[in-house]
């Protein structure tokens, strides 16, 4: 199994009480099934894992499980900064048939995280986990970075198999790829850098984007493949604003507003991330239209 | 009740099969009890909080309440990224007897975490806590700073009685004492900082330091209130060494060797956290051993 | 006039006696004027432009203008910290019969150099110009970081024709290009995003790099150009080693070894700036001989 | 000589064409010679260094050798990036007749300015300057940290005789002070921490709030050498303000703006510095409003 093509980084719906919308989550991966995505991570970053209870996330990875149609590939977002607790998710993922872990860099202990202590935990995990092993860096939310050595080092553990590198960096996630085995996947977490990406042989992306745009995030990958270059440019620019300003600047809850805008559920964060003011709606929804007007443009051909 | 004076940010102790050993913890307690200490932070950042089960804090919770000598107040660290959830731990830290809950700043959705948004979520926390709350800064390990401004808003709370500023900035906290009312409690976080600060009127400290040398950071505040700003400054320069190179550079790992060379169980921290390397236990050593003999020098009425 | 292509930010050689080594120059220069390359950057940051006085600026800037070939692009690293001076130096540039200014951001007075009181600078600059400008942003230098949005505004002034990005953010630059007009000139000034920037319609890049390795850096550029994206991308794979091992961890020091490793007069540079360790130079020798390793095998028809 | 007790970092005055106006300089020292300011820093941050040229430079190093009373300590602010340039300006310093040099750290080649580089570039000025040299760190402008260990390894150097440590950091002041022989000079540059920073045996400051404020720093000075800590405490407090919201916040140019308010020359900063907004001139206003009328009532004996 190889981890490549476009991922969505799947959000969790909230009922107006607050509680998890586990039927919101089960109408929007029915119709993500009906997409190209090649599968989901269900409780990452942009699933507010870190403000869920353990208790929702197993209910939440089950939900997932259930609905996901058959060859989408399920990824459990399960890395905490404790080393056994992620170990114990990474199990309960296991039995629930995921087909990989998504393990965050720990980084609340910043000063004494050095790289021989993540290696430690990765391998740790790695060594204890009965599914493939992702790495997951995302310096914006845990400010802790990595070089493409060390994630070379891990890569040589059999059950490490690739990485989500979520800075943006591209001259990182070529590093990688370059001293990585051509089996180790490397996965951008970035949308605004996809195409440059695949074009130095990234295997795909996980995307917060693909949850309100999976269509064009698709197309540049499949692009890319069929060595249509010029279109996948086009692609890409449509995608920087909602890349910029929907997934980085405003966060989950810019990408769930952005999902209501275009017919998922997307529904407010849980506190304390605050829900859209009116003028950060505003922006949201010209980004989008103007994004959507490009795609559209470019399949019309005419150039954006 | 006023919170001031020393106290400690007690660590969680480990059996050597990594469960929590909670009758370490209690022989740790006893011997705190006959200090002068004015109470125990409980699963805070040193007590490596973010690598507990919730369930694992509530048995360590429930033993500091039974342990801790009348009069000792009892801080419950009670917050996490998620403001239903921080709201659920102050509820039960309430149950259990507490005096005052310390809520950390949410950190790890940082491009979203606005002023705005980390003052909704201290005020729907203390709007809902029944015990005092005491905002937490700690931006060394969250990559959250805050301003007194910030500070003097919160303090307008009638829940919201203090705060532990962890940064080591002493301005900072000057300026949060300036602009908050004289009941409001600013507690600082660094021992390398306790005597400047106390002289710019902070209200005591909740130290790391305080698990391996209580009486030292004790006496510092006691010669402050007997105006023997003399003593205090000698005593703060002992203090330098272990604040910096224990506390600081080798976190919970080495705030616990230190512990075990004094005699109270530290033992090892939780993965990912590594224990000390022998290297950096002879630091530990020797920086401990020149603390421990200047403030001895001291008592004896020498100059160090 | 258009910048466009691949230009050599030109060290600036000194003697053993620590004087500028205008001979040397002129030799380096006389062996750039065979290569494909655009033009120069003279006197920027590989330049060691903050170590020279203007007195030996004047001297180096006539010695380039006089050796460099009919064809070849001038451009003046011109910007300081005072605007009155970066004026002065852009005038002394204009009358030297340079074809451009290349201007940093100013950078001492972090906390108050706003995106206003940078704009102003600019604007200030351009309308006082005798030649076309070009922005200047370097944050791993300078510590300030640009938006978009801010280039797109300086980019309405009809005298600022284009920008040096050598932050290495593949979107930030791409979204430059998206909102300037096609006729505004993006260049990067990192070399391990030459290609993947060249893919999202870079005109091109200002490069140390190709100070020692000229022909590769054109090589990529021009296979992109011819749409030969395979080729371009075995090549980038090539430069990623020197790009960041030589130019990125080494500085100029690292430049002007590999400089004297292939053939060019590099030597030490100033002082602070200190000459390569016997095991940095290791390093650098072994990262270049992959790299020349990896492209000669291209030219023979074999995949990297 | 010992550099103890307060300095002013003077300003440079511009008159309305932007030259350089050494009359109101002399003014402005005339007045300062009436109080119990130890010297002066002339041309240093404050003196907005980096904007004007070595020939401005020797004309106000001249001037205020010239205007200083007898007994006022002149420091040149002599240092720059380059090593050789900073040992010309310290030999030019020297020549007029200086008592000390202000050396900042180097900055601009941030990846490669090891300890090991500056250390190096410390020795060789130290080794040139027929000066004492002081050391200037300034994190907050240069983005260079130091540590306590990398000072006292300096202060071996029979003529590196002191420091200015401008981050505000008190334990890092606390640390040098414990580290370094007793005859080294540890200054503050920041007036926020003057008074805690006395109380761990700093030398004194060098305080850019001196320029509008002399007199309470001065007297914080003289409360802690006579004892009277609460009164040191209370003028503190009133300098919070200035010290966080004019030099902090608005640089260069609040200093000048409230220099104005107090009847010394203020005038404008050179661009890219901006002159303050008539926003940022109410506040400076109101700030230093507080800031006196607390002084004048600590006089009269009344409780701040």
């Amino acid at each position: 199994m190889r981890f490549e093509g476009i991922f969505a980084a799947l959000t969790t719906p909230f009922a107006p009480d607050g509680s998890v919308a586990l039927d919101k989550l089960r109408e929007n991966i029915a119709r993500y099934n009906r997409t190209h995505l090649c599968g989901y991570v269900v409780v990452g970053s942009t699933g507010e894992s870190v403000l869920l209870t353990f208790d929702e996330i197993d209910r939440i990875w089950n939900t997932a499980r259930e609905c996901a149609a058959p060859g989408k590939l399920l990824i459990a977002g399960a890395g905490v900064d404790s080393t056994p607790e992620t170990i114990a998710r990474v199990r309960r993922a296991a039995e629930l048939g995921y087909d990989a872990v998504l393990i965050k860099t720990p980084h609340y202990f910043k000063p004494v995280l050095t790289p021989a202590a993540l290696e430690r935990h990765y391998m740790t995990v790695a060594d204890a986990s009965p599914l493939p092993v992702l790495i997951y860096s995302i310096p914006q939310y845990t400010g802790i970075s990595i070089t493409a050595e060390w994630v070379a080092r891990l890569a040589e553990h059999p059950n490490i198999v690739g990485i989500k590198e979520s800075s943006g960096n591209v001259s990182l996630a070529s590093e990688i790829i370059h001293l990585c085995p051509p089996e180790f996947s490397t996965l951008v977490g970035s949308s605004g850098t996809l195409f440059p990406s695949l074009l130095m042989r990234a295997a795909g992306g996980i995307l917060a984007l693909a949850c309100f745009l999976p269509e064009p995030a698709i197309e540049i990958y499949e692009a890319v493949r069929a060595g249509d270059i010029a279109r996948a440019s086009r692609l890409q620019f449509a995608l920087l604003g909602p890349s910029h300003k929907i997934g980085g600047e405003l966060g989950p809850a810019g990408v769930k507003y952005a999902m209501d805008c275009v017919g998922y559920y997307g529904g407010n964060p849980r506190l304390p991330l605050l829900p859209l003011t009116e003028a950060q709606k505003k922006t949201a929804e010209s980004v989008l239209a103007e994004a959507i007007a490009r795609q559209k443009l470019d399949h019309l051909g005419v150039a954006g």
